[in-house]
């Protein structure tokens, strides 16, 4: 079956772009000595993950106990929930998957690594700890300084948890070059800061954790990383392009539709609306819309509705006709994937298969 | 088990609520002789379709026919896929719904009318029509007039279809009380030009079908209605409360979520991001932000990452801390709901089951 035979809409990934955009993010890390654990978050198939390890991964990274759950469930190990997870019910499927996965986390605060370690001794197990700090974000991480060493500190004293390192988030750089240079200096700024500390109480630190797919390939000009977490990277999508960090041809994730009615003049709607795409705004680039139609790049689709995709065709070199099947890239393919449950693998324009999306849902 | 028990983060309905809404939307539409086919979008879930249809609907509305099957498969009859189905898998499925079931779709094209036709003509079923005419949106439907007519003309000439009436979809009708007389009067001109025009030729139409939940109850004020196919009205949300539509104690559904993290100054994280809430803005209103916090009014979530959701707390006259959990009222709950396979069902505080949210993810 070709790609527009498939019933619409319908998520697809192209296989030797995916293999393409997995390789070459391996190879830099190669390169440069970084590991690479990627943020499985993109994707949410072990299939793919699988893939992942093969080309290298020192582990993978995780947003959600019951994502863990998946890739410990598919035979998967190294995990890293990135995320600080709280509430007795999680902590306990954490512990379960800890007695016998290699496992790690990240928090910042006292409460969380107590309850961590609570969880822990309950069942017996041990997990590793990666202490977060601010890279510039505002989101999750302590300042560098006196109190992110503190808390390294105390993660030490609890007896369940092993304090293997510092994790950030550089989720700030992105957008145009001179953009990327001042956010990459002030992470570089910001991390140094962080391992100032910890040398000077002579405390080793293993693991230095960052990365995002816009930084990727620039993490090696962050001196004291030893690994990094990129997870769009896998299939890119419109906002990683307006950025730079990948060239149009690497976007693997398409979303199949069809033109469904042109009734109103200078329009024509695609069965793909915010329910298919997400309404993730694009943030980068000239353009707006809501995701690049391959086959009419002149025809912008302005807005959305759950199940309706408005396509601007008044500019548009080619008439758009009821039954048209069209291949749309997303703004935000995170989001995107996260709307759909299985994900149709093409090879050459030829359907092979699907992958079931099966970490999708996995909220808790 | 509390509501502030639940490993978070999790969707719940509160019944009462729930029951009261279902309930307000029925008298209205018995009192004003209009028939109620609520759009299953929002809730997507079979117990609460069943709800509606004891509380006298004359049947559901879908806009899959992946749902509509969900719903046929849980025994619901009388379904409304509003939506110009296009495709030949999904014309098969929906023709092999049809054989036992009373079933009607909405188009807007000759090409779609011929493509149904053909389907049920292979499968030797029949399948009702509503002929979409454009209420002002600009989204589906023809313009008033005669290829409105000439297409309810094609419908009758194909055997395997049944012209019922006309479906239009006013879904601007919002915003202040001023722009929704604007509204509601030029829907009115252009239901009226709608039947004008099948009046003249003496084409009988049996269903006027429109309605959505900010405009529901003014439907009456719009002559030639029969029916409404409002979707929120059964949870509500924060679009639906700043339109006037509903009261705050309306707001159904609630997304019980945990602070995470408060170790960024001025600000704290809950672990309900884009992939729990949606990335869905607020539409109307004095605030922005991306859902309302019941326990922390003057706290707005100022952004959303994937899982995070970033909380402003620098006005906020109660602290919030690591640990504590709150209940938020999403912006809207359609696209909320379509982020989570279960629901839970809370009554005066105490969780009392779940329901399978059985229709999310049929997008075909």
């Amino acid at each position: 079956m070709r790609w527009n035979e498939l019933s619409t809409p319908a998520l697809t990934v192209d296989a030797d772009v995916l293999d393409r955009n997995l390789r070459r993010m391996a190879d830099y890390c190669r390169t440069h000595g970084l590991g690479l654990r990627p943020h499985t978050k993109t994707h949410k198939i072990p299939e793919v993950a699988r893939m992942q390890v093969r080309h290298g991964a020192v582990g993978l990274t995780v947003a959600k106990v019951g994502e863990a759950e998946v890739m410990c469930g598919a035979g998967l190990d190294n995990i890293l929930v990135a995320y600080p997870v709280l509430g007795r019910e999680k902590l306990q499927r954490l512990a379960a998957l800890a007695l016998d996965r290699s496992m790690l986390i990240s928090l910042d605060s006292e409460i969380v690594a107590e309850a961590v370690a609570a969880a822990m001794r309950e069942r017996g197990a041990t997990v590793g700890v990666l202490v977060e700090f601010d890279a510039g974000l505002g989101r999750c991480g302590l300042e560098p300084g006196p109190a992110l060493v503190e808390l390294a500190r105390t993660v030490m004293r609890l007896p369940s948890l092993r304090f293997r390192g510092l994790m950030c988030y550089p989720g700030q750089i992105g957008g145009d070059a001179e953009a990327r240079r001042r956010e990459l200096a002030r992470v570089a700024e910001r991390v140094e800061r962080a391992l100032e500390g910890f040398r000077r109480e002579r405390i080793p630190v293993e693991i230095v954790s960052a990365g995002s797919t816009p930084s990727a390939f620039q993490s090696h000009e962050i001196p004291g990383l030893t690994e990094i977490r990129p997870g769009t990277y896998v299939y890119n999508d419109m906002n990683t392009f307006y950025q730079g960090a990948c060239a149009m041809e690497d976007c693997a994730a398409r979303v199949v539709a069809t033109v469904v009615s042109t009734a109103v003049a200078g329009g024509a709607i695609v069965d793909a609306g915010s329910k298919t795409l997400s309404s993730d705004p694009l943030r980068f680039g000239p353009a707006s819309g809501y995701g690049f139609i391959v086959e009419a790049p002149d025809a912008p689709i302005v807005k959305l509705n759950e199940e309706h995709g408005y396509v601007d065709t008044r500019r548009a070199s080619r008439a758009l006709k009821v039954g048209d099947v069209v291949r749309i890239i997303p703004n935000h393919v995170c989001t995107c994937v996260n709307m759909h449950d299985e994900i149709f693998v093409v090879r050459q324009g030829e359907v092979e298969g699907t992958w079931r999306v099966a970490a999708r849902g996995k909220i808790r």
